[in-house]
């Protein structure tokens, strides 16, 4: 086995079984959870002095890689035999520019949302509206008009360059597949689309569904097991579950948590009333939402949550 | 003139002044102030929309380029003639690992440390305290225990690959220059020392000190104007300023403002009284610090703050 993924659920290692999956070349997943914190379990120090995720150990060479971006320029350039670099040489320039800002400029702005988001539900209750107040601000001043300006910016990139989000950040390579500004952009775009961001432009949306429709992703999707950026019923199993919680149960409330900080058989109990009681406790670095879910994508999302 | 930098004055855009200086080809600045919020002016949105520094123009090809990374790549791989690549082979994949390593997490920490740091100075003095409190909180949960991680395997890497700091971060091209790792590392490891992080191990100083003697850095230092990554004394006539306010006089404070926030002759007046007065007032984005000086080199470096 040449390559070892080493996989951290809900995480930004999903792109790389993916990549993995369209090169076709042979891997195998180590399996690492979130914390009760959300984050990175002490395990990945072992692999990595940034004990990050992703990290992938290529046991031919004998070597560790880490950070996203240089994984993925590593597979295609040594091992994608020509593959998954863009076929026009003149679009080499946009593949290199959105390798670069999914996660150096994207990315961060995303974090910091979803960081400052959890601090209200850390404080003791009677302190909380200031700190509603202080992530209002935040939002208002810096962040939303942040991403506002991101995702407006890529969306008419997808429309200008790429068919309205029916094409490649880069214009594929030259048998159509994509290249590496895709498997690094569509780990943000899925973080935008599952909440983060509201009233995304349809360009956006169009992209990430036709990256779920690649038979490598779901296989990907499948190996990885469940993955909290793509609407339950689109993932292996998550059929099954809905029709064990009706969406109706979960349609006013959103709540996320690392799945090993829910109980074991959440649907045996009464998955709504345990996971408000919760909110107050969840720890910091939990994914903590509260909104009122507008369409039944969302609610799906939703139910992610619920899984044990 | 090929090349027009975009130039925001410090910030990210001078490591690309260096590389520049460091090729030796022709280009021009065009330079940009910040907002007295100390965010990017709306003139750069005229140039990208995601209205950020650092940006290039390259008239030749009528192309703008974004995204420190991307920027870097593309003026090595269009203009680079075999120069600024490593010498072996074997460590591209440390080239491009720190490339993306930079901006792709060692800034997204930095800066969210810099964001939650000015968090209480934007709160009513009545409720500076729980400020105080959510900052210190998320520092010792999660910033300050990522930046030491981060910083150490830097620092370990400088010592195990890179002669203590001494030699480069892909051990430079075939004339012993630096390489994009070079380029990309250089800013977040100025800022760290800049007070962001306390007690940074020493190859990380040797190695930014050796980025600073180099002459190309230094030119680019110059065209690019007051830098504040950079203590006072070592930049273009900062030894003239120490002069005229003497090192005792700040020994105790540092306190950082945006350039166009500060008065036009600082010097004529008690400079530290009003530095001290503008501190509840400092708007969102500006860079706020409070401690307790301990070298000389931050000493000359918080002075840096009072220049006009």
């Amino acid at each position: 086995m040449a390559i070892i993924v080493h996989h951290l659920n809900d995480s930004r290692s999903q792109r790389v079984l993916w990549l993995l999956e369209e090169m076709g070349i042979d891997y195998e997943i180590k399996h690492y959870s979130r914390t009760a914190q959300g984050t990175a379990p002490k395990e990945l120090l072992d692999v990595h002095p940034t004990g990050k995720s992703p990290l992938i150990t290529d046991t031919t060479k004998n070597k560790v890689v880490a950070e996203s971006g240089a994984i993925v320029d590593y597979l295609i350039r040594h091992y994608g035999e020509g593959r998954f670099v863009p076929a026009d040489p003149e679009r080499i320039d946009d593949d290199v520019y959105f390798n670069h800002f999914a996660e150096g400029s994207l990315m961060p702005t995303l974090v910091m949302k979803l960081v400052f988001s959890m601090i209200p539900a850390k404080m003791p209750f009677f302190v909380r509206p200031i700190g509603n107040a202080i992530v209002s601000n935040v939002n208002s001043a810096f962040l939303d008009p942040d991403l506002k300006r991101k995702s407006d910016f890529v969306a008419d990139e997808l429309v200008k360059k790429c068919d309205g989000g029916n094409g490649w950040f880069a214009g594929g390579d030259k048998d159509g597949n994509p290249t590496s500004a895709d498997f690094q952009m569509a780990f943000p775009l899925e973080a935008a689309l599952s909440g983060r961001i509201s009233n995304l432009p349809a360009s956006i949306k169009t992209y990430v569904d036709k990256v779920h429709a690649r038979p490598a992703f779901k296989r990907g999707l499948e190996k990885g097991g469940p993955y909290n950026f793509i609407p339950m019923r689109d993932q292996p199993g998550g059929l099954e579950f809905l029709h064990v919680l009706p969406a109706s149960e979960v349609r006013n409330q959103s709540v996320c948590a690392p799945v090993n900080a829910l109980p074991p058989r959440i649907h045996d109990a009464n998955a709504l009333d345990w996971c408000q009681r919760q909110i107050p406790q969840m720890p910091m670095g939990a994914n903590v939402s509260r909104a009122s879910l507008r369409t039944s994508a969302d609610t799906a999302g939703a139910m992610r949550s619920l899984r044990c």
